[in-house]
């Protein structure tokens, strides 16, 4: 029998990953025995589940919070929680108290937690823990310089995931995500949102603005891919992976032409007429800082997939959201 | 005028960066003002300073330390105070307080100090960030995969070090030290002790012991370069440096056979004959983990030098200790 931990579990990822958990209804050979959902907002209570499901409104980073959480001994901790990239730089004492405090003292709450308790932690990392200028593409040991107080915190966490994981008081994975395309729901003020903002506003009939140039490449995964990932790294040997325990995830390069002509393939060219050129030179600088692709070769030697394609990923899109074409 | 504040004073890179600026009377082409000395011990006040000096004995890392240590504001801070890394493994609270917490109190208290403070700090990092397996030379950009604690220590320093220097909250610059050699006074409990002890202990009519083989290769600087970086990163000039604020030092990379050669060329074969080889596969094993030789093509561009040779290096010491050979 499985415990399982969410911190998290309210966001797009989170939920996906609860309910991919409750539909495979196992983890790392046994089945689900209870899921304890955990976000800044009360995480909805999945009715399905085939075991006990708890939801618990708080901040993770709290003094004696993370203590309490762990307080059953759950086997699998999925830390997903995060202050985006964005606000972290807009307001820096709250990044630091979340990705960076919050995490310690979640790690170090099991570190105390004695009775040899060792749960394996998948925490999300992500791309930004790299800085221009890059190779390309960028090898699994290019060297950790975030341009962004958020890529320094989450590269930080990585750093005390491995030395805890090393001293055997935690087994961790962090595994670094690509820009998560095609985000459901509403446009948000985050740089990357037009990735996902040309494919899903055309796909619901609505008018969609591409800020950069047409050749601009991007290193992109489905959340479907993304909760794959996540299930995984839960359920990888940790013989396998050795003493570097944070990967960059496989994804897909492409280049927002490439994007248009999946959306044009799936929902015709009335569709890519709905695509407003408005050039935007500061998203175009922000969006040159950023990694466009990866050899992440260690992770797919470890079993980590990629989408096959970015048509893939728009196809995954209309299925998870029932879009019709 | 400059003032200065030297964190880890008492220590024997920080007496000799001490002597150093003494001797020179000024920094950043202006005469020394005033000179504070910060250890846990308290340093010694050397008596031909040009400017006041004052000593302090304190836990740089207790909560409000930091604070007062910069409350009138000194120009340029060198923080070399850190738990070693043997240390750092055996006391995991001890090395994560002074490393972790003591660097980042520091970094916060100049962060909130106000009054547009912004220091140049030089920070004393090491090649501990980087782990095995290594490619021969280890680039400029190869990753931060630290395998001790005091390594990871170094790394988030690093990071944060970066990330407040981008966004304007402090002007700092890490230096990754290569190993000290020839250290004077004792051999001491490092596993990287006998790369001294085979010089120092012979120059001194002792026998030394050689725990490894003589085809061993080693990334090495004299106490006087250590210094000199130090010096040079304080006059640096910011802009030249560019986001990437932690540079590799130069070193020299020399075998322990090289090791041994050139102290039979400055002390002769009776000297040589004084060390005893007594092979120890623990230590053969930490250092087979530990880096070897780097291209520290960023530093050598930024001006920094590496000793000449690894006999320049056995003659700095002899003249810096007045040995007779």
């Amino acid at each position: 029998m499985t415990s399982i931990l969410v911190i998290g579990a309210a966001g797009m990822v989170g939920r996906k990953l609860v309910d991919a958990l409750i539909a495979r209804q196992h983890l790392r050979g046994t089945e689900l025995s209870k899921l304890t959902l955990v976000d800044v907002v009360e995480p909805d209570v999945p009715t399905d589940a085939p075991c006990p499901v708890s939801a618990i409104a708080c901040d993770f980073s709290a003094e004696g919070t993370a203590e309490k959480l762990i307080s059953d001994r759950p086997d699998v901790i999925f830390h997903l929680a995060a202050i985006v990239s964005g606000e972290s730089e807009s307001d820096y004492d709250k990044g630091y108290r979340i990705n960076l405090d919050g995490s310690r003292h979640l790690f170090e709450a099991i570190r105390k937690a004695g009775d040899n308790y060792c749960p394996r932690v998948v925490y999300t990392s992500s791309i930004a823990v790299f800085g221009a200028p890059f190779p390309d593409p960028i090898p699994d040991d290019f060297h950790l310089t975030p341009l962004t107080s958020y890529g320094t915190q989450k590269a930080i966490g990585e750093m005390l995931l491995a030395d805890l994981t090393r001293r055997g008081m935690m087994d961790g994975i962090g595994i670094r995500l690509p820009t998560i395309v095609v985000r459901p729901g509403k446009a948000n003020l985050a740089a990357s949102s037009f990735f996902s903002g040309i494919i899903r506003e055309p796909l619901n009939g609505q008018e969609a603005i591409l800020p950069v140039d047409d050749d601009v490449l991007h290193w992109m995964a489905s959340p479907r891919s993304a909760v794959a990932f996540l299930i995984h790294a839960a359920e990888l040997d940790g013989e396998a992976i050795g003493p570097r325990r944070n990967l960059t995830m496989p994804g897909v390069a492409a280049t927002v032409a490439e994007e248009i002509e999946a959306l044009r393939k799936i929902g015709g060219e009335a569709r890519v007429k709905l695509i407003r050129r408005e050039p935007n030179e500061i998203i175009q600088r922000i969006v040159g800082g950023w990694p466009r692709r990866f050899d992440a070769a260690r992770a797919t030697s470890l079993g980590f997939k990629a989408d096959s394609s970015f048509e893939a990923i728009v196809r995954t899109y209309i299925e998870e959201e029932g879009i019709s074409v």
